[in-house]
């Protein structure tokens, strides 16, 4: 039997495919292409590869543990599995259904403020008019360079190798392609200089995004954006630093496959802006420390333990041909990453804040940078002052019941009706819904506290089953609430709120909020000093700001000083790529900037228990709810 | 037939292989490693590549041009042959006898003057001791450095991705390889600080040479030579040239065969000093310009038409990594070149110029560093001036009938009786002769020269033939003697001077004198002003300068201020290797000499003619002999 194959049907596409029976089903839709919304690498460990097996079911292997622990008994009773926990077995057919396969376009955060600033970048490129000489042919052009654009270049040496035959080739002209005003890069027969492309990439633990500009003008050509593939090695940044360390080599299999990756979004950029790769002569490079860190192919290991350093916390340029990955731009062009400010907070955070800092800030300025590391950067006329929160997921949709990415399926926004209890919801795209990203579990929690369902302390009112089906018992003392019923979703069962997901948004919230209070004690600061607040990330994008204050994720700045700055990592690596300025503003900042370590400070512990609370409500519309169910009961 | 494999039996080893009959013998004998002495790479061109056909004559090919042109009518009746005008024959068996095979191993002049410098190399080692620091590991070793060694200075990239686990695993100490006391280019684990080596290359035309040094001592410890592979695509410089324009990716053709003949070198020094490759630093490459260009893959194109530009004349330095050969050494190592003076005038004379200037000079200073091109140098105290002198291979061996590089088979100094005309040869290791070298024709014509056989006009006179048997009629008006009868040497026939052979020898010594006498009249200079002169190249080492002065090399410099150097360029790579002074002088040496073009000099057409004829010798020895011989006859 075991040498028949298996033919096995992926629901709702219809996609077959026939394989040998005990082939591994996560290992099979990996190769398909059927990619999850988050994973593991197939561990067993995220339970997000669930699939609802419709055929064959009677000849499966048994449940494991790990299936035990990921799905809801009712789940497991209606034929769901983790594909990663499945291997096909030897029946006549077999057939899964899967929503992770009809998942739309991720929608990745990769739009930042805009911000216009005058072009002064590192490359620029300039025309030569040949002449007749008995100079030596290097010698000739840096003469040349030198009386028509008073420019006192040195030629690297891979420009030698090419400059007889561009001279040849250019019948009269050549284009010098100049790095920093004072070494030439690449020349080019004939008039080249329109063609001088850049990009910015921001190299987050979930997603890259790459960004096409145009150095001459300093403007945005196109952008694509992927998840990051080094997730199939772990989801979080703590379990691809083990990977990295579990054996010699593994840091350079990371380097790859990312660089692999930047290599496709930049391909993509150029094919959309209908331009050639070979005319990009710079990439700037943003990202945490761990990003940053294995782009570069350094070892994290030292990030992961106490006192968390970085191998270097510099600036790195290298020439793309460096790189153990081609990535199709010119082989000289120079890649470069933003300084680090510590072991937690990286080029990213730099980035975001020279994206925010455009003029001379004046007061007290503060910038929330919120992911599953939150950084926060408190900084007034005295200098700045960093820290980093161990905010986890969930604010990014992971580590929830029904958490997914911002997709076109995820609800990012929910109102609770306080008489009834009764939700509407929005998706991004107005799908039907498989899941809730990041802002709609803020903005469901946001609700269900205003509306009273859950209480400060965190718990789901139980009481209130009485009252409503949407509020129901899981087990002993633990409730779920149910934001949409089955039939509203793509998936085909409710998607709630657990009382676990309440938690989860509980430590989130907690870890940034003691941050920001902490790091303003430590700068003798209130929060009514806060002349501007500023959130970044994928978060602070679609997020809506009074929701997010209701839950307590930061002191109480009022709301007209809180702006949203979306992926400010990303429009300040696009800074730097085209203003020379601004990366010496990068280099200052990074310096400048003083970390704090939080988890040294004596109040931690208690100012993290405190804030795990919620802030009262404005209007406690909690008890008039409670009254009402109790009066209703009464009256029975 | 053509299916059959036929037994070609090779004489005298009698390494026997079979090989379908239509082979082409040269190519075959080239892939066997049966290489020549001196090749045009099997197209008929040079005539070295002469094999005897023992059995199998019946059924070979006839003779072709290139046979007839470049074998004797003797030869050719004796079964004398072209390889690489032969395909093997379908016959029972085919047997070939080849003296080429059995040559000593060349004997490559590589031994310089050697000279006591103080080391001051660009890369030295530092030990650290390591602390515990919340610095970035960069930071913490840069201020070590710092602290320790009063060092400031930056880090390599890939250094960084080394630095933790060479921390790691250096147990407390780590060992910084520092470049040019600013750049750290390595670390490595635990005190490695005695093994600090760089290697020095001569690339010649013909020979390659490398010398292992310890950079700590200065001292050489070993050293290897071979020929330069790309003679397979040409003997000399211009046919190279020409191999490099014929089609786009040859000149990468030509650099990666020589670098891997150096990588090669590199590695037989390393196992004769028993070192690790890695463990070696810093290279430093000398060679004419066509050499360097095509070591560094620059196309060789300009330096072929006037004005004879190279593309840089700049010293390159690069990392070993990115050439496009491995070398062995370690992968953050520097290659460097020295500067070039002009088109003609290379690295090699700018090298020869540092070796032999060891202090101050004073008064008038002259270098020769004789090749297939002369480079002639002049200095006084207003500066230098060089020349390039298309002297023509005969004095390396070439373009001579029975020429052939210096090997144990090679004639190297001939005596002749004055009364006899009787012959005393002396081969380098005194086995039986194969040909003649450079030293041994130069010391050939000075001997006929002054017991008169040739004339001051160059004519060997044929009337001698009257006296002895070793003159002897070749064809109307062309004379040979006979240095050697068949039975005294290796190859079975007799090794002549030919009227063609003492042309091509009035020819070389003509474009040298010229070279020297118009440099001189340029200068304002007389013989007697000059102080010092040098002979440099393969040939300064045999030679005996009072034979080539009586054949007028050069002008009348009295014998006690001639000194020879042997490779001196060899010699000044090697200190600008250890030496960070010398590569400074070399720096200075080529900035401030003027090169001097020959050809547009409107005397020289004259001058050259009038140096076509030998100086008349001391004691006219020609009359004597020739009226004995007129005696003689007249007693008859």
């Amino acid at each position: 039997v075991s040498e028949r194959l298996i033919p096995v049907v992926f629901q709702p596409s219809g996609k077959t495919v026939s394989v040998p029976s005990g082939t591994n089903l996560f290992s099979l839709m990996t190769e398909l292409g059927l990619t999850h919304s988050a994973t593991c690498g197939g561990k067993g460990k995220c339970g997000k590869c669930k699939v609802k097996v419709e055929t064959g079911v009677e000849a499966i292997n048994a449940s494991t543990e790990s299936e035990l622990k990921h799905l809801l008994p009712q789940e497991i009773g209606q034929g769901y599995r983790l594909a990663c926990a499945i291997s096909v077995p030897p029946v006549p057919s077999f057939t899964v259904r899967t929503s992770s396969i009809r998942q739309g376009k991720l929608k990745l955060q990769t739009e930042g403020a805009l911000v216009s600033i005058s072009p002064d970048p590192a490359v620029r490129k300039y025309v030569i008019r040949l002449i007749d000489s008995d100079l030596p042919a290097e010698e000739m052009l840096l003469a040349l360079l030198k009386r028509k654009y008073a420019l006192s270049c040195q030629m690297d040496y891979e420009v030698l190798t090419m400059l007889p035959a561009a001279i040849e080739r250019g019948k009269g002209f050549v284009t010098c392609v100049v790095y920093q005003g004072n070494t030439v890069i690449a020349v080019e027969p004939g008039d080249t200089g329109r063609d001088c492309l850049g990009f910015a990439a921001d190299i987050g633990t979930t997603k890259v995004a790459v960004y096409l500009m145009d150095l001459n003008s300093g403007k945005e050509l196109s952008f694509s954006a992927a998840p990051n593939p080094q997730a199939i090695y772990g989801d979080d940044v703590m379990s691809r630093i083990a990977f990295s360390m579990a054996r010699e080599g593994n840091t350079l299999i990371l380097q790859k496959i990312l660089l692999k990756e930047v290599a496709h979004l930049v391909r993509d950029c150029c094919t959309k802006a209908r331009l050639k790769p070979r005319s990009i002569y710079e990439g700037c490079f943003v990202g945490n420390p761990c990003m940053m860190h294995l782009l570069l192919g350094f070892s994290p290991r030292s990030l992961a333990f106490f006192p968390y350093k970085s191998v270097s916390h510099h600036s790195v340029t290298l020439k793309a041909r460096e790189l153990p990955v081609r990535l199709h731009v010119h082989p000289a062009g120079r890649i470069f990453t933003l300084p680090l400010i510590a072991g937690f907070v990286g080029a990213d955070t730099v980035a975001a804040l020279i994206a925010v800092r455009q003029n001379k800030p004046h007061g007290v300025q503060m910038l929330l940078d919120i992911g599953t590391n939150t950084e926060v950067v408190l900084s007034d006329e005295k200098g700045f002052m960093a820290c980093s929160c161990a905010s986890g997921p969930a604010f990014e949709g992971m580590h929830i019941t029904h958490g997914r990415k911002a997709d076109s399926a995820s609800i990012e926004k929910v109102s609770v009706d306080p008489e009834t209890l009764e939700v509407t919801f929005q998706t991004i795209d107005g799908a039907k819904p498989a899941g809730i990203c990041g802002s709609g579990i803020a903005s469901a929690i946001a609700e269900l506290l205003r509306v009273g369902v859950i209480g400060t302390n965190g718990k789901i009112r139980g009481e209130l089953s009485r009252k409503t089906h949407r509020v129901r018992k899981v087990r002993e003392n633990f409730f779920e609430f149910v934001l949409a019923w089955k039939h509203e979703t793509d998936i085909g069962y409710d998607i709630t709120v657990s009382q676990k997901d309440v938690l989860e948004v509980q430590k989130a919230k907690a870890a940034i909020y003691t941050g920001c209070t902490l790091l303003m004690r430590q700068k003798g600061i209130t929060a009514d000093q806060v002349q501007s607040m500023t959130i970044a990330g994928a978060f602070g994008q679609h997020v809506d700001k009074a929701s997010v204050r209701a839950i307590g994720m930061f002191p109480d700045v009022p709301l007209d000083r809180i702006k949203e700055a979306g992926n400010a990592a990303g429009t300040g690596a696009k800074m730097a790529l085209i203003s020379r300025q601004k990366r010496e503003e990068a280099a200052h900042v990074a310096r400048s900037t003083k970390y704090y370590e939080l988890a040294l400070d004596e109040d931690f512990t208690r100012e993290y228990a405190t804030s795990m609370l919620f802030p009262r409500q404005p209007s406690p519309m909690i008890n008039s709810v409670e009254e009402k169910v109790e009066s209703k009961n009464a009256h029975r």
